[in-house]
């Protein structure tokens, strides 16, 4: 490169760096025509300048390499609050005009660029799904390397270059990032980048790894697997040099790593290399304001001078600064960027922000789904057989493996519980990716495998986000209390899709589905410390058109649900389902037609028939609730032959709400049909109790519900004890239903409490002597093939 | 140490394993006295094996040095399901049946011990609240060594053993940790030492610090600042002479390093020593089962040999497991410890099941808190002042730092957020705790720093769980929106303190406290994605004597609020509370009078008495809906002088809650007088509003309750914008108000929905032009001296 390529690369990173100052300030004379004036400046200044010019540095450096070698790169804005850099940079290469024809390439669309940043009706201060050529809000901070990660799995010409703050890095999701390079495959997988950018401080703080000695630093990060090359410095003359050597060094590197493994041969974990940039927090920005040190400090973290609007001083300070860049040497009369740095923008897609990656819809191809006839549990009668319902969909996902093989775009993710929860069908058609060193007597792993496995929620939940914004599919398996460990990455996500359900150039992207197993009802092996189902409670917090909550009772009902959320786009669907060895209740064409209904009533288990009024209606929702519902309903029936019973199950939480809150919630008038409008309703239900009220506190009926939950009561013991310590057993929903009988049912019904009362008193005599449950509790399946032959 | 020594520590290494695989199977004959037949054994095999040799062999090797040098050391073990060995090695030092007298030291104590593992009725498979020594559970992994070094922070006589599985290295909780090393303060800390256990599998998986290379990992852990001592092996006779060795090493460094420290000098950061103990998973039991290889393999993760209750060659390689470590030369005849192995026991509370930092509470001594008063803002008529209640709230908590300065046991945990919640004042008194290198314009830096700031909520919740398990105090400052990061911890957290509640020996240990600021309402400068007040959701579904929700309006109910909670034990506190400027409502005589209430009419915007049925109740709950509230109380004053208004305002959200709900909860009658039983009650609430309806779901006026709330909308606007994105805003109060009375409140109702309407408009053309609120609404405040004034 020539003394003018770098001066070239030097006018465009000045033009980005003019275009961040200018959307934190300016509200009018965005190319300084005139001399600043109050009138021009924001009265609310917003925005965060720290990070931005670092972010534009890395940027510029990456058209000119992208250029040189005709790259595919994403670019991966991993700081806070990097917005004013992507937006400038989007615009500067056009991407952002393309998308928003209202923000032209000219001075009436730098106007505009300027006015919109953190304005009333404009756009967010950090890169955001309004953002172009961004998967990754920078908000939340810590999942920009997992994002990476799971963009470049199965996209072997993509490389991800992820900028990781040094604020960021001190996440536990980040740091736990670094470990990703061990299940990256040069062979199959595009390459990540990494860039530390420490500019040395957060908000008030200097960062960790800036104040480590560097050879410690060094250490570190060789040891994470890399190869860092370090740029650092201030002259921005000596740093683009040093920064273009980096890149070639690094990019012929990864292109070395590539070439090797896909020629053949062993392949074993490369180093892959990575950058470390040190440049100072708000570089080319004020030095000192009121005697303050701010660049190269914490002060030049968000607007690093204020009160422009009323201080004449700060307002020179902040002139000075815009005219430091020179405008008049980056943009031509008309606002446009001169030709000579317009040449240096990538052509067509390969510009960043028109990376396909980066809005993964455009890419998305539709699953090749398997039949889940293929897969139905045969079920003779309601209770008739047993089975597991999560190992039945584990063969049903095997073969969502084989029919996409080719298309290499699925994937499941799990923290090391695949087999665990009982998934294993999958390891027949593939492994675990794995390329650390493999031993001979190892089991299932392989470094093609397109399970993912790794003890950490937060890089399954940040893998797989990359993955599916890139236009592929996926489902994360996990133990249901531990789910909320991604609580909060779940959220940014929910917020991502529905910002961009309301931007139409952003394609939808397949959903995020969690089958959530090992849940609270079994844990017989762990204890209180596993027993949480409140994710649930989370996700309904989220807008009603993006999340969706299925307790399927059974396998076939499983199998129905996953097969039904495998095709569905820009949602997160949460399926709760047990592992454990189960009574079955519905053929595959019942399980259809249930799970199209989301709710309904199971006539097999009611002595009522639809239209009729019953005396009690008992509910459940979850497949241990649906057991224990059903058992009641069976005892209820024997003890009670007059009593009418009506049975409903819910196996789509959502169709519970009144259809105006939620697009899955069913009418009133059906509302009503099943659950009467003045019956008793005992309801069991697989979670907190709440979740059930809130869902229907609008309904005719919602006084009279009587919901059955976990009571945040539990320990190591039997599956029967845990629903007993919690009452959500047979034996105590059918005492709640005869107590809200008139009369207490009777002297029937007193000798069902009886009854009942005693066989919990036998239950907690038996568990404590034997450590087992009973085995006609055990064991216990409907017993009848239709509902004329109960009761008898 | 002679070869007899380290032939000792063999045989109670023996003797704890023995113990171990005798609770996870053995009902009876525990002292195989007798062949093992099929009577003795569990039904239900539950519990894990594979970590459990090598904690006992960390163990029994702690207690050799602990008597050598007579050191206090806390064992924090960080593998899950560690349960069997914490729990046999108490038992063996005696601590185990000083606390449960009816679990003696001897076979019918063993007898006992062996039945009550994993048992109905029994105790959990890992350390849990009723194990003794422990502050851990190994239930959800990665805080081991977040809560180690909690534990250390103003201990310095305390060294805390840090078991660190290589399961959990892979969390990102346990990621961050590491670097934890760089706030501890060897002049007047304690010292951890983190023990990375590789036995190489987790359940179903190898893992990856065991398996990347050697030199990769050395350079990791140098990398994390340690200077790393290898013991690696399999042969026990080797393994226990490699280990007294590294430990001798070890705490000599330890010893070194404090010595130097405390002696003056310079106070550099040193290279703690840490240990590096590679071994097999499952060391010493079956090696194979079914020619399947168990030992030093992920198949003895939790029961290494199945159906011994069934099959005769199970139970012959389980008989020969337990006998190979010959239990005839661990225990006496009366199944008693032998005499010279309990010989190797630690002296009373040097026995780490015994040391008092264990069992915190017994060291907690009150905070000695400041007045109130002293902290009061002035508020000479109701909203007739401003303040930032978090910067009040600042200059409280200096005064906390330097009312109890002396006694060392009060740190203020942050994100790098202290700042920007607006705490500073806590900084004249204190600095930031920082033992990397401080330049010369670093500000509130110092090795003695009281304010603990990373950007890693996991680490600051983590190390407040330890410092507060250890017997300390201390508060938790988070941006609202990412304190979902820490859910998981939180429960567990929650569920450790609902177990302790009833275990008598624990005594109360001081509450964990949130303030929750830059809260949903403040998020100008970041939008949509820092936009999340559902924390509080999930610490509701917790049991009601563990957790307190708090909404303080303004500056003098936040101080009434946290110097309550500061005075609390055993609960969690939540207190959400705003830092922007705001109008102030109640003197101190009064914020006392309405937090001691939790709930109460406000009568200066009341014009109906106590006793008298408004037409409509505006209830708040927050700081931003009470202002809302306030306003369209005061519009409607001024609109429809003849309304009858209730304005109630909710301090403590549990209030709401039914009295046999909730200890906090008022009575129905209370409530009633208060909400009326008929009439509307349009309701402001700081959070989702589902949650008014799920705590008030029970009481008679329920279904008038209309609650307005976050609904998920929001982007970077101005301040009141976000409440007119969420109908909060007082306009939208008023309106809802209006449209709930009697034919809309007539011609008056109308006109003032029409005067709403109108300024709604006007707002969104002021903003969209201006970017900031309406002067008169940026500026409002209750305008009136008492209620006979408004509507004047």
């Amino acid at each position: 490169m020539t003394d003018h390529d770098f001066e070239l690369i030097d006018r465009y990173w000045r033009a980005a760096n003019y275009l961040s100052v200018g959307q934190i300030y300016l509200l009018d004379n965005p190319l300084l025509r005139e001399p600043l004036a109050t009138a021009h400046v924001k009265k609310r200044l917003l925005g965060h300048w720290g990070t931005t010019p670092g972010l534009n540095f890395v940027y510029a450096h990456l058209n000119r390499i992208i250029r040189d070698r005709d790259l595919s790169v994403l670019y991966i804005c991993g700081p806070g609050h990097g917005g004013p850099g992507m937006v400038a940079n989007t615009w500067l290469e056009g991407t952002y005009s393309e998308i928003y024809p209202d923000v032209p390439q000219n001075a009436a669309g730098m106007h505009k660029l300027f006015r919109q940043f953190s304005f009333p009706g404009g756009i967010p201060s950090h890169a955001a799904p309004e953002t172009p050529g961004s998967i990754h809000e920078g908000g939340e901070l810590g999942y920009a390397l997992a994002h990476a990660y799971g963009a470049v799995f199965d996209s072997p010409d993509l490389i991800a270059a992820c900028v990781i703050g040094d604020g960021e890095a001190e996440t536990g999701a980040l740091a736990a990032s670094w470990h990703s390079n061990k299940f990256v495959n040069p062979r199959v997988d595009g390459a990540v980048l990494p860039i530390l950018h420490l500019n040395g401080y957060k908000i008030a703080n200097p960062t960790i790894l800036a104040r480590m000695p560097p050879e410690e630093l060094r250490s570190l990060l060789v040891g994470y697997g890399h190869e860092p090359i370090f740029v650092e410095g201030n002259d921005p003359r000596t740093m683009h040099r040093l920064m273009a050597a980096a890149f070639d060094e690094a990019f012929d590197k990864i292109a070395a790593i590539q070439a090797a493994a896909r020629e053949g041969g062993d392949n074993e974990r490369p180093r892959w290399p990575m950058i470390v940039l040190r440049s100072p927090k708000g570089w080319t920005g004020p030095d000192v304001v009121d005697g303050k040190m701010v660049e190269n400090f914490w002060r030049s973290h968000q607007v690093p001078v204020s009160g422009v609007h009323s201080d004449p001083a700060h307002r020179q300070i902040l002139e000075d600064w815009l005219r430091s860049y020179r405008p008049e040497e980056l943009f031509a009369e008309d606002g446009s960027l001169l030709p000579d740095l317009a040449a240096l923008v990538p052509d067509g897609d390969r510009r960043m922000g028109a990376n396909p990656a980066a809005n993964g819809g455009r890419l998305r191809i539709e699953l090749d789904l398997p039949s889940v006839d293929a897969h139905a549990v045969a079920v003779p009668t309601p209770g008739g057989s047993r089975g597991e319902a999560t190992r039945v969909l584990g063969a049903y996902l095997r073969d969502v493996m084989v029919r996409n093989k080719d298309a290499r775009n699925f994937r499941l993710v799990s923290p090391d519980e695949a087999s665990s929860n009982r998934l294993d069908a999958v390891f027949e058609v593939t492994e675990r990716a794995w390329m650390e060193r493999i031993e001979p007597y190892d089991v299932h792993l392989a470094d093609e495998g397109r399970v993912m496995e790794i003890l950490s929620e937060h890089l399954c939940q940040g893998w797989l986000e990359g993955y599916l914004l890139t236009g592929r599919h996926g489902m994360f398996a996990c133990y249901e209390a531990f789910i909320h460990i991604v609580d909060s990455m779940f959220n940014q996500h929910a917020k991502w899709l529905k910002v961009t359900r309301d931007i139409e150039w952003r394609a939808p992207i397949a959903s995020l589905n969690y089958l959530l197993s090992s849940h609270v009802w079994q844990q017989d092996h762990n204890g209180f410390s596993h027993q949480d189902p409140g994710f649930v409670d989370l996700v309904a917090n989220k807008k009603a058109d993006v999340v969706r909550l299925y307790f399927p009772p059974d396998a076939n009902t499983l199998l129905c649900v996953a097969d039904h959320c495998l095709g569905t786009y820009d949602r997160v669907n949460v399926i709760v389902a047990g592992k454990a060895p189960a009574p079955q209740w519905l053929t595959m064409e019942e399980a259809k037609r249930h799970c199209e209904a989301g709710i309904a009533s199971w006539p097999f288990a009611c002595n009522v028939a639809d239209g009729e009024t019953p005396d009690v209606v008992i509910a459940a929702a979850g497949d241990v609730p649906t057991i224990e519902a059903l058992a009641a309903v069976d005892l209820l029936r024997r003890k009670m032959p007059k009593l009418r019973i009506r049975f409903v199950n819910v196996v789509d939480l959502m169709a519970l709400q009144p259809k105006d809150r939620h697009p899955h919630g069913i009418d009133d008038a059906d509302f009503d049909v099943l659950f009467t409008t003045d019956r008793p309703v005992i309801f069991a239900y697989h979670g907190y109790p709440y979740l059930i009220h809130r869902l229907t506190y609008r309904r005719a009926n919602h006084n009279n519900i009587h919901v059955h939950g976990y009571q945040e009561e539990g320990t190591t013991t039997t599956p029967f004890d845990m629903t007993v310590l919690n009452e959500l057993d047979r034996f105590h929903l059918a005492i709640a239903a005869v107590r809200r009988l008139p009369d207490h049912g009777g002297e029937e019904g007193r000798a069902a409490i009886r009854y009942c009362e005693k066989r919990l008193a036998a239950h907690r005599l038996y568990v404590e002597a034997e450590g087992v449950d009973m085995p006609e509790i055990q064991d216990w399946g409907w017993p009848y093939a239709t509902a004329a032959d109960a009761g008898d």
